[in-house]
């Protein structure tokens, strides 16, 4: 448990700042070099790259750094949920993919990998046996991310996509489980609207030992995972646990645009900065 | 989700209290009367009645009446799971049980009942099927507790005691999907040190909508389980989140006690005490 702080505030608002990400189809341009000018401008300050920079490592490396994007994550590498497979000869092939993947983030430079650990159907065991595989498997994994100068980060989805790991505090009781410190947990605001009950205390949930990473994306109202603004999703309780927590990472854009994306992502940018003032804890 | 207080702080402090109420086996008495005058004296506010007081409602609605002492909830009438239970035929005696607990409740004037789906080994379906009979049966139950002015509170359970239902969070998400407002979920100190990750995450994720009622205790350190003081255990983080909410109900001895009762019982409530004036939010 997080029990610092006796007697004086937990509140670490002064240590929070909102940093702007994306993943990279959002981003209209029709090469990653254009994308990227596009949000260096628009004054993002990381890139969630997409899964085929890992097959240009230095490319995409040398693009970061010359137009001065972080590359933080890269979405999961979980070989169709192998590694908690009822097949048990599956599971080799989910620790292999795993580490690919982090080997690969590594070489870009970027901070690591998201991962799923499975998706509906594609296990069929219960999820204290997934989770207990977790606690087998990952520690090592975790080190090996650890000893890459990654981490890996838990994504909970809401349970139409996987009713194994749903909200952020489950991913965080893993994480803590698993006892190394590069094992993560991420809070993506479209699945937290279906799964969550309270934004702030899912953040709080994580805190800043284990949250690293943010989706940014509109609850279930149409426009259903619309980019922010353009459905009625508010980000303001979020916002204050992220504020609460004194969170330093991405905020990173995971969702639809309707309309001109030209116009309307520095639109979504503006209206976060304003939900962000508005969320006083 | 709860998207209130917009712009201006979601902080409730001055709305909160700390009452104080006990499990009956906690307090030392050769007999009822004995034990909640005492309770008076130290200054508790409620108390959690036996299940014998069931069956002499009229004897202690009049006692909690003459002593000063608010009834608030009596432990889980769950008929070894049976509402949830892989045998459908048990069903309906899961559904009658509850029901007598709620009349039963009602009858002595007291708040509600503590409701536990299951304890481990008392079904064998999993925990989706668990929760899907849930969403099925419960909202009948719990309109039922509201005509009768009574709450029904899910308590969430560490793993060692049940897989189903560990987490705070995971509670107030099946009260939010029953839609009911008299169903209610517990925060209890001694599961959340196991399950939890953050105290005040945990309590924030209920909010002052779906928590009703708290359990006081220390977690797995020796003293296990122990009366708030008697072990290494602090309640600083989780009073903070009681604070922020706004928590105006009962928080509930239900703890071991190492020495002579009438000496430690008033010094833990001096500790508790000691711990809410630390909790600055």
């Amino acid at each position: 448990m997080n029990n610092d702080f006796f007697g004086v505030s937990a509140n670490q608002t002064s240590q929070a700042k909102l940093q702007f990400c994306s993943r990279f189809e959002v981003i209209p341009g029709k090469s990653p070099e254009e994308k990227m000018e596009r949000m260096k401008q628009w004054g993002f300050e990381g890139v969630e790259l997409p899964g085929s920079a890992y097959r240009e490592p230095e490319r995409y490396r040398k693009l970061c750094s010359d137009i001065g994007l972080i590359p933080t994550i890269t979405g999961s590498v979980s070989a169709s949920g192998a590694l908690v497979s009822d097949d048990e000869s599956r599971r080799q092939e989910g620790i292999d993919a795993l580490k690919q993947g982090i080997d690969a983030s590594a070489a870009i430079g970027q901070h690591g990998v998201l991962y799923v650990p499975c998706f509906n159907n594609q296990t069929k065991l219960p999820n204290q046996e997934i989770r207990a595989i977790l606690l087998d498997q990952m520690p090592a994994l975790a080190q090996y991310a650890k000893d890459a100068g990654q981490v890996i980060v838990f994504e909970p989805l809401n349970r139409g996509e996987s009713s194994f790991l749903n909200r952020v505090s489950d991913g965080a009781a893993i994480c803590r489980d698993i006892g190394v410190d590069s094992m993560k947990v991420m809070a993506d605001f479209y699945h937290m609207s279906i799964e969550e009950t309270n934004y702030m205390g899912a953040i709080l949930s994580a805190g800043k030992q284990y949250l690293d990473h943010v989706h940014l994306a509109g609850g279930v109202t149409e426009p259903r995972r619309s980019i922010p603004g353009q459905n009625r999703s508010r980000y303001v309780e979020g916002f204050r646990g992220l504020k609460y927590i004194g969170y330093d990472r991405f905020c990173s854009f995971e969702c639809s645009v309707q309309g001109d994306r030209l116009v309307e992502i520095p639109k979504a940018l503006d209206f976060l900065r304003r939900e962000w003032e508005l969320a006083v804890v």
